[in-house]
């Protein structure tokens, strides 16, 4: 049978049999059954990513972190949003630690990596805390840790702590083969906070900075994103998150440096890759 | 020397004389040097406690936790909202999980407990991140802890990890002596939602059941507050917080049924007691 010539439901279903028989033979019980339900799932989600994308919106799909982090979210929409994140290929799905093994149940066979926040969105606990959220979160399926700096410490002018609540997080996260991202959370930073910020967790070796939470006054813009990058050079990320609302928003953060972006509205992005830009539509929230 | 003939100030400087003189004698180091500074600031603190609070305000200042929990807040806010706690003789500080030693140190020898937040305040991480962030606390000096609920989950349908989530921390709790308090953010509830959360904080043995983080929609409403003191009866607090911005706000919640008041406005509240009520004057916010 050729790849061309396969029928999917008789595939799956052949696979299903297959599988039910050696768990027969075997004798494995639940945990097993569970891990073939999930292959199923995952095969169903891969099989699913979409044909009729272009190269530019499968390039613009691969910036974004497909995110949702209202603490009301549902269990159906976190499903929802690992679906579109396989369909799309967004570089990842980013939800609260809470649900990482719900995504990493989904995710798991796919190129989307489950993405979480630590310390969030706050930043306002112990780095020892944010530590074991960290290696929980790690062990649960995530891939890679957003965490939020301490913005109490630097406003407070207590650097030291700043930079080892930073490095206890990226420890955590380095273990694993984990990429950390630093939120700074730029609208309550003054300009030389954030120099500040983006400097102490380059020190503390994190592999991006990003600009907000999306639950605090504002989100990124594209003069944050601009200083954030000429802080940290090339050899580090920038996430610009909280407040990008479309293609134009994205293309622009991109456009001062950000290689990446954390938004909600990953689908309206990549499906405006290609089409005329609308004009005067109010948008909605950022997170 | 009897109480009532001592004078304060000879008392401190003698007391001081004397822990000096063991100091050197003793030969011990730094460690003592900061217990002996931390008794010193909490002893002049305790003699802050104002000499002119009527019976009524007194009472009142029982109800309220002064709290601080906006990011931002810096180490001279914390250490201010902690000296007015010890002044005006308030139930707790009630402050983010990072400043706990810092009130501890100011605090511990006055009857104002330390007060903090734990999966705050989206309430959307691990049971076990929860208890670990509440034995964290408690060991820096925390004798309550305000947690919030899993609302997705009990948006999904989950109510055995609602209650799991809730029982790790009070569990956490009280094996220390510490009251759990759990916030269930009635702003993003329906009321069949607020009865499941509240039946469920008291079957996992929560000592109070609260309103509202002060972070999302909306806070207390004393339709909400009544509704909760229907379902927990008289065995289990109930505290009111977010939003709650003036004298007749914090007489309407504790008449509805509240047993605590959590407000950033607490010198605000007891100032007012005894004195005509404004009307008409727009007030602060929540948190």
């Amino acid at each position: 049978m050729s790849y061309s010539q396969f029928n999917l439901e008789q595939l799956v279903a052949h696979i299903t049999d297959e599988i039910l028989q050696r768990l027969q033979n075997d004798g494995v019980g639940t945990c097993c059954a569970a891990d073939m339900r999930n292959a199923i799932d995952c095969g169903g989600a891969r099989l699913g990513l979409r044909a009729d994308l272009s190269p530019d919106a499968r390039e613009m799909a691969a910036y974004i972190d497909h995110t949702l982090l209202k603490p009301e979210a549902t269990q159906a929409e976190i499903e929802k949003l690992c679906r579109e994140a396989a369909e799309y290929g967004f570089a990842s799905v980013c939800v609260n630690p809470g649900w990482v093994r719900t995504a990493y149940n989904i995710l798991h066979c796919t190129q989307v990596a489950v993405c979480t926040v630590i310390g969030f969105p706050l930043g306002a606990n112990t780095p020892d805390v944010k530590a074991y959220e960290a290696r929980r979160a790690i062990f649960d399926g995530a891939r890679e840790v957003d965490m939020v700096v301490n913005i109490g410490a630097l406003k407070s002018g207590n650097h030291d702590l700043v930079e080892r609540d930073i490095r206890a997080v990226v420890e955590a996260a380095h273990e694993s083969g984990v990429i950390c991202k630093v939120i700074i959370e730029t609208a309550l930073l003054n300009d030389e906070e954030k120099v500040t910020a983006c400097l102490l967790s380059k020190v503390a070796g994190a592999d991006f900075v990003k600009t907000s939470t999306g639950f605090s006054k504002g989100g990124a813009t594209a003069d944050d994103v601009a200083l954030m990058r000429r802080v940290v050079g090339e050899e580090m990320g920038v996430k610009a998150s909280g407040g990008v609302r479309d293609l134009a928003g994205a293309q622009q953060m991109i456009e001062a440096g950000a290689s990446r972006i954390g938004a909600s509205v990953g689908v309206k992005i990549v499906q405006g890759v290609g089409k005329p830009p609308e004009v005067g539509k109010a948008s909605g929230g950022g997170y």
